[in-house]
Parts: structure tokens; C-alpha cells; sequence
């Protein structure tokens, strides 16, 4: 009964998805699949590690965290499977688990990792451009299945990791950028709550716009204004009511962000 | 073994729709889950309203239909659940349930509402930005579990309702106007068939068109031709056989419909 | 624990999709469903048949795949079971399994074929206008229920069939041309991993670009570089490494491709 979820930037409209989904039960015919996105932006593996860091705490130990942005499909990176507290990674080893890996590593939950290297594990033929169906989807159904990870390849300690960029401490409050941009058009930013407990935000600057203060919710605000509140996943967003932020402001990822804190 | 449907505004991009999914299994985890749509128009109540009455009498007894397009979300509007005759609701207080439960009345089939004001079936943590996750989610995988809905929330009997536009008896027919265009182009109507039923249809006019009689079927017309018909959840449709009403007839939901009968 | 896959036309914001699975788990609550695609070109027969090829090998014994790409809806275009190797096809009958049987063919599996004529196993009431609802989901799902094909419908022995176009050998090499462009912007060619066996490739010629040879993977070239290889499903792709062949060569379906070897 075990859990896989599956982050792709494949889009929906070939057969890329639908071969991995084969893959999985061809294995693990008792696993619940659970599609996340399959719309990251082609190749951009921080968007995906973004989406990949706010969905894992909402699922149970033992869950199975497939996600494949891969540029580097073919080359020498190395196929990974992590251990991150009770769930597990399967996806290339390019970055894609960091901003999660960072979060547990910082709420003290062990992680432990295994390069993919073992062909008992994989499709019988594994070509050298769709390793999500060869490599990725099978490791992850034989985990499903009951595999342990020891087993599946050979322990490392060195996995890729990437960062968002730190938000810079001004005189007045907080200097941070825009990361993310979601279907709504609201503009999540690297600042997080942390950032701001304690201190008494005045405005939030984006663009041509200064907004003042902080919302609780998007209902404080009437429909039409921007707002700036904590989103979901515990970030700095600026919103527009019933409207797109980012489409108003033309705002894009690397935005300057100014908080002015009283 | 009960299932779960999901209907939102969210898009497919995010990691909203996979954090829902996340606490569902996390609560309930032999429950299956139907993806209906992500892609209602940003706070497009009426849409998510129509789509939901035309896919809820195809669910067996039980199922728990779950719907998010929440532009209140952290204002007043209460979450809400209603059983509606076997089947469940799970969403904000805003109307979303109204076509559904219209048709339900009218057919005889009893309603009850409850106010989700019990902590014990949400999330540790209520954000105040995303009920999906925090507070529907939960409840509907409580619900899907067999917590009686009693147990879960007080009982209200004033659910929020919405409308849609009434079409208006002519001399000569009926006026109705445009509701609801899909992914194809078809324009679905107002008129329903029993608005038509005894009338012998001679004509429906839509923009500059102007449509003869009425088919059964898209291939009782020629490729390229447009048809009138009645749709397969009942409503009088204009689409263009193989190719996009919408685009040919520049038409928007709003559009008036005259239909001529003999 | 049979597994039902839908590739469809039919889009994602329109409540289509949502009824069907309805329809599949009223008959067959233990069924799983994969969703591979729903946007399929509108009544675009042959790009169906393309990803029903491609993802079919990766499924179990027993996976009944539903595709309803249906432009003849309501005609006398028969509803078709087929039994191909150990899987099952339920769909219009208009070519959607011609490229999946052809191969099956070559390899020696058996196939039959039922129209799907007993009302036992539709639902209660069929529409002229949503078959993929009222006729080939029920029947999908009791099939997975373990209902024999042969009783489902009457024998036939002559499925509608589609080929693509044949690539054409020349002095030189081939010629094929483009079948395929996928959501990276990858185009797929006719020409397959067998055609190109024992050649030597020199060059990839289409439209004004001129490709050196053939690449085993994406990464041998550098990013913003074309690569001419063998794609995941075995026909020869070009593709722009990091970026999109079709956007930058303005390619489309039906383009050709001139294969010069040594």
C-alpha cells in the first residue's frame, strides 16, 4: 500500500507518464500513485525541488518521492536513491532532493544515500535518454515493493545540492527575491517566516508596487489589491485578491523583494 | 475502498493538488482518488458548480466529492459538508454544491449540511491561506474513513446557493444563453432538454448563426458543420462537427441562444 | 487489481475524464486507472495510436487500455474490444490500436476482436454524443471485473486499421519524415531503430539544418546543440539538447527527414 509520487517536467500530452505509471505496477501492483506536477519547466530542477520540498511533509512514512528533471540523462550523474527520515528519493542526482534534504537535516531526521547501480532493480533494457522509465520507475516500484535501499545500490555520501539564493539583511529589514510563481500568479519570495518573526513589517516593495504591511489572509484585503502574507508553505508571497500578482507587476523568478520592518 | 474526487481552481503546475492528495492517504489510505479538474477558471464558482452536477450521478453510493475553488478562503464562509442522497460534499460554503443539490431536490433525494467546526478532523496546523489542504482535505479522508458526518461538524441548514440564469419562454420558443464552453469549443446552453421536450425545434440562433433543427448526433452533420444538439448531460449544445464553435463564432459564456420551435 | 488506462481528446477542464472514472469504479471498485493522456490533438486518430504503441510494452497481462479519440461518435462506426497478446483494447473503431497490433503482429501475438453489441454491459442509457461514458468505460471496467471478452460482443476479424506513412529507401539512405513532436519539442521521424541497423549515419538533414551523425544520448552534445538519436520508443528523433528542436526549426508534423549513411 505503499505510496509513489511522481514529479516530472514531461508534460501530459505524450506517452512519457503513462509508461512510468506501467513500470510502476508492472512491480508493485499494490502501490497508490499520486501525480504531483508534471509541469516544471523543462530542465529546471529547482522549480521542481521547490515542489518536491512543499509536498513531502504532507505524506505518510514510507512514501516514495520519484521526481525527474534531468538534464543530464545519459551522462555520468550518478541515479539516486535517498533516504530523507521515514521517505524516500528516487530520481537523478542533480539537486532535485536539496531544499527537502536541507529542511530535515535542519529539523535533525537522518538521511542516507545509494547510487542506483544495480541492473537487478532496473527495466531489462535501459536506454540512454528515459531513465525515468528504465531506472527511475522500477527502482522506485521494487522500494514500494518491499526492496531495502541497501540493497539497491552502493551507499554514497556526497549528493549534488543546490541552494536558493539567501535573502540579505538591509538596515531596515530584509532584501529577498522572487523564487517561485504559481498558477494563480502569486509571487512566492526566499524570505521565509523565520525571517520575519519578531519584526514588524511595514511594506513589502516588488517592482513599481509597495505593499503595505502584512495580510493574515487574502480576504483582508478587497479584490483587486495586493496583499503580502505567508503562504501555505511557510513563504513570503505577494498576491493580488481574485487576481494575478505577477501579471499585474510583469514580475519574474529573481524579482527583487524589499521588507521594510518598523 | 470509498472514493475520493477532487474538483479545483489550482492548476496542475503546483504542489497544492499533490499536498491534498498527501493528507488524504495520510488519513484514509485505502480511499481512491479521482482527479475531475484543476483547471476551473481562477474563483470560477458556476463552473466548478456545472462540473460537478455532471459528474456526481456516475459515482457510486459513498463517494466523497470534493471540491476547492475558494475565493473566501480565511474570510467567514464556513467549510462545509453535505450529504447529499449517498454521496458526500466536502468544500467552502459558496455555492459549489448548488447545481448538484438542485437536481438532487427536485429528484427527491434528502440533503443534509454541517458547519466543519471541529479541530479533531483537520490538520494540526490551519493555515489561513489554504483550506484544500488544512481543512478539506482531512475532512473528506476522515469522512472516507467512516467518521459519521455528525460527529465532524454542526449541523446548519442554509448552504450558500447559486443560480444559474433561467432561460425565458418567446412566442415562438425559448431564450437561454451560453454557460459553459469545453475543451472542444462546444457551447452548452441553458435549455435543457425538457425545456424542449413536445417542441419540434426548427431553428437555434447563436452571434450570426443560425442553426436548422435539431440533431442526435455530431455525425449527422458534415465536418465542418455546425450542429445543435443535446448534449450528454442534457443541455442544448451548438458545436461545430470537428472543429471549435467557440472559435468560429467568437462566442463567450454570456452569449444569448434563441431557439425557434414550429 | 486489473489496471485501466484512458488516452483520450478529451482535455482536463471539462468533467468528461470525471464521469468515465466514475463509470469505471461503479463497475470495478478494485480497478486502478492511469490516466495517460487526455490531450490528444481533437480527433487526431493517429497521434492516440502513437502513444498507445508506445506505453502499451510497459504494462502488465491483463491491463485493458481505453482510448477514445472519436471523431465518429454516433455514426455507424462500431465500439471494438480487442484482445492483443495478453492486454485489452475498448475503443472506437477507427484505427486507435492499428501501430500497437501491427507490432504485435510482427512479434508473433494473437489478436481478436468483438463489437461491442450487448447491452448487458453498457450503461442503462447510451447517448449519441459521449460513448467514452455510456459505452466503452462500463464495458473497460467489466472486462477488469473478469467478464470474457466473448461475451461482450460478436466476433469480427476486420478492425479499422491506420499505418503511418512508410519511410522510403534512397541511394544514399532514407527518406522519412516527421510522425511526432512531443512536449520537449523532440520531433520523432517514421524511421526506426531496425531501418537504420548496419548503417553508418552521416548525416540528418531537415528543414535548413544539417545534423553530423547520430547521438547515443542528449548529453554528448552541448546544451543549445541538435542531436539526431534513437528515442525512447525506438524511432529516430532530432532534438535541440536543453531546448526545443520544433520551436527552433519550425517543424512540423509531416516534415521530411533525409537520412544520408555511408
Amino acid at each position: 500500500m505503499t505510496i509513489i509520487t511522481l514529479t516530472t517536467d514531461f508534460g501530459l500530452q505524450d506517452g512519457y507518464v503513462g509508461s512510468m505509471k506501467g513500470a510502476f505496477w508492472s512491480i508493485a501492483p499494490e502501490a497508490r500513485i499520486a501525480d504531483i506536477t508534471h509541469h516544471i519547466g523543462p530542465q529546471n530542477i529547482l522549480e521542481g525541488a521547490l515542489v518536491l520540498a512543499s509536498v513531502a511533509p504532507y505524506y505518510p512514512d514510507g512514501t516514495v518521492h520519484v521526481a525527474v528533471i534531468d538534464p543530464g540523462v545519459g551522462s555520468q550523474r550518478r541515479p539516486l536513491l535517498a533516504r530523507i527520515g521515514s521517505q524516500y528519493f528516487v530520481g537523478p542526482d542533480n539537486g532535485l532532493l536539496s531544499l527537502w534534504l536541507e529542511r530535515a537535516e535542519a529539523e535533525g531526521r537522518p538521511a542516507s544515500f545509494f547510487h542506483l547501480d544495480k541492473p537487478d532493480y532496473l527495466l531489462p533494457q535501459v536506454t540512454d535518454v528515459f531513465h525515468g522509465r528504465d531506472i527511475f520507475a522500477p527502482s522506485a516500484a521494487h522500494l514500494a515493493a518491499g526492496v531495502p535501499p541497501e540493497q539497491m545500490g552502493t551507499p554514497v555520501d556526497d549528493p549534488v545540492r543546490i541552494t536558493l539564493p539567501r535573502p540579505q539583511r538591509t538596515p531596515s529589514g530584509w532584501r529577498g527575491e522572487i523564487i517561485a510563481i504559481d498558477h494563480f500568479g502569486n509571487l512566492a519570495s526566499n524570505l521565509r517566516r523565520e525571517h520575519l518573526d519578531g519584526l514588524h513589517v511595514t511594506s513589502v516593495r516588488i517592482k513599481d508596487a509597495c505593499v503595505a504591511g502584512l495580510s493574515r489572509t487574502f480576504s483582508q484585503r478587497s479584490s483587486g489589491e495586493l496583499a503580502a502574507l505567508i503562504n501555505s508553505n511557510g513563504w513570503l508571497e505577494i498576491a493580488e485578491v481574485n487576481g494575478s500578482a505577477a501579471r499585474r507587476l510583469q514580475a519574474r523568478v529573481g524579482d527583487p523583494v524589499e521588507v521594510e520592518a518598523g
